[in-house]
């Protein structure tokens, strides 16, 4: 199926299918330059498959995992672009996780001031969230995403297909993701969710396009209305400020994003119907609810986080499942959520 | 005066007046933290004269010279803006030249994924030209702007008084991307410099603010009608191709960007008539009009630079003052005008 994103200048499809991997060149112009950007842990048939396709292409692998996601390794994607003599209308793949998308996204936003970017995103996660909103970055210290640019792709391709060599974890992290598009803006997915056995080999035969699909709409609908988050784009941030907080608290040896994401999501809900039916959607799903950090801790990560806007936060609440609210508030109101 | 620039979804002033430079406050909301960066070339005076309307302000100070224009810089500014716990509504002024002003508008664009930036240059070359259209980029090895984005500013400021401590050379040289302003669409501008005398004192008295105005309009014209460089934009590059080549022939020993275009425009200047009534002005502002590098060299550097537009160029002509057209050569066709 096909997902059409329109923002102003930008319009582009998110292709989702199995198999889809294999039939990029169906809907893209491969006969030019194309750089494969990709990390150390996607599986080799993944990158030859893209290849295979590509008369002219080029890999540059970069590390997996977050750390990759700084200066050096988007000079080394500047680099390989400009030492193989690429112009603004060749071609830069993503193919990995959200650390590769986002790096890759925001090389081919600036390379000769923008040039055509696809991303293939490969993990439960990126497919899920990460690859749609033109959000791209690179992180500067220990400050996430700090630097970056607005830059839509030509178009996503989403295949389910690969995310069976995905961990369990990976695989269960990114779907956290997907229930708080269900908590934000859609019941139906929500409830899918309270349906649906946990088990993984069922998950991912028999809903995980159905689950993706539904993410998908739910961002897509917010981000065409607010691509530069100056407004309603805020309310995809449920559970992130405290998410955030959690995730940096634990630091490589803590959660992952998606973890850390439903613990948050469960530290803001105060409706205890609505916590309860969280709580045990998240358990399904081999989800953490709780966390084990003082709310000291939490609060200074927030603090800093926050520096630059200011002393007050914008905390997303869900009234009723299906639909978010931004409430501002002082950092000080912060401690009760934590 | 006031030119207003239009372009989708950005509208600008530009405030030429001398001794606008007291006065920025009046026209942009300085009640947030102000980054000034600026290059160790820079008055003290003129970086004064900012700050006392300041209330928060920072100064981040660049080395002058094209060399600054890279990604240490670039990192360095990042790092003044995050350190110092700027947001994307606080402010970055480049207070300086095309250099200052070119790196300063990549920073802005890209922290956070773009903030708010006012230019205001302090040379002839960078008053004329490069503080208007929304071009910013860094040079990656001996690549110019191979890195960038398309950000305009909120406003630029143009204190023509400010060019009063510039030396000769550099005053001159910035002049020449006027007379190329009158050569490609406006004739009145290019008849004014073959009415007025060469000499420095009387220019800047009587004429510097009409040049200024005059330029930047044709400048203006064109970039409103195509911001990103798809095509009508190029004729910015009237004697541009052969001019880059001869400044990168002559390295840090050679020509001024100014005077090298000054000899590339001469070059690619055809028609008998026209390019006597060229010289003359150049040669009556202390321009250069001829070189002395080997055809093969400057081949080799224009190959070089095109390599990844593939084997043609697009030559800018001007077939009568005022008018240019654009004209795809393949690249072996560049030898006559070498």
């Amino acid at each position: 199926m096909k997902i059409t994103v329109e923002i102003p200048n930008h319009k582009y499809n998110i292709h989702l299918k199995r198999g889809i991997l294999q039939d990029v060149h169906k809907f893209i112009d491969l006969n030019r330059k194309v750089l494969i950007v990709t990390d150390d842990e996607i599986p080799e048939q993944y990158v030859m498959a893209l290849q295979k396709q590509c008369p002219d292409s080029y890999l540059a692998t970069i590390h997996a995992g977050e750390q990759s996601k700084c200066f050096i390794y988007l000079q080394f994607i500047w680099n390989a672009l400009l030492d193989n003599g690429f112009g603004r209308k060749d071609l830069v793949i993503a193919l990995g996780g959200g650390v590769t998308g986002d790096i890759t996204g925001f090389a081919a936003a600036t390379y000769m001031r923008g040039m055509d970017y696809v991303n293939i995103p490969t993990s439960t996660l990126s497919q899920i969230d990460s690859s749609i909103g033109g959000k791209t970055a690179i992180n500067l210290g220990d400050v996430k995403n700090i630097v970056g640019a607005f830059h839509q792709p030509r178009a996503v391709f989403i295949d389910p297909d690969v995310l069976e060599t995905l961990d369990d974890r990976n695989f269960y992290n990114g779907l956290a993701e997907a229930v708080k598009a269900g908590m934000i803006g859609d019941a139906a997915l929500f409830e899918l969710f309270e349906q649906m056995p946990g088990d993984r080999a069922v998950i991912q035969a028999d809903y995980i396009e159905d689950i993706i699909e539904k993410a998908l709409t739910v961002k897509k609908n917010i981000v065409e209305q607010d691509e530069q988050e100056t407004g309603l784009r805020q309310v995809l941030n449920f559970g992130h400020t405290v998410g955030h907080a959690i995730e940096s608290a634990g630091e490589l040896a803590g959660l992952l994003h998606g973890e850390a994401i439903a613990v948050g999501m469960v530290q803001v809900t105060e409706d205890k119907a609505i916590k309860e039916r969280l709580i045990n959607v998240l358990t399904k799903l081999n989800l953490p609810t709780t966390h084990e950090y003082p709310a000291e801790q939490l609060k200074e990560i927030i603090a800093h986080d926050k520096k630059a806007a200011g002393s007050k936060i914008t905390l997303i609440k869900v009234p009723q499942i299906g639909q978010a609210e931004r409430v501002k508030l002082p950092l000080a109101a912060i401690d009760k959520y934590l």
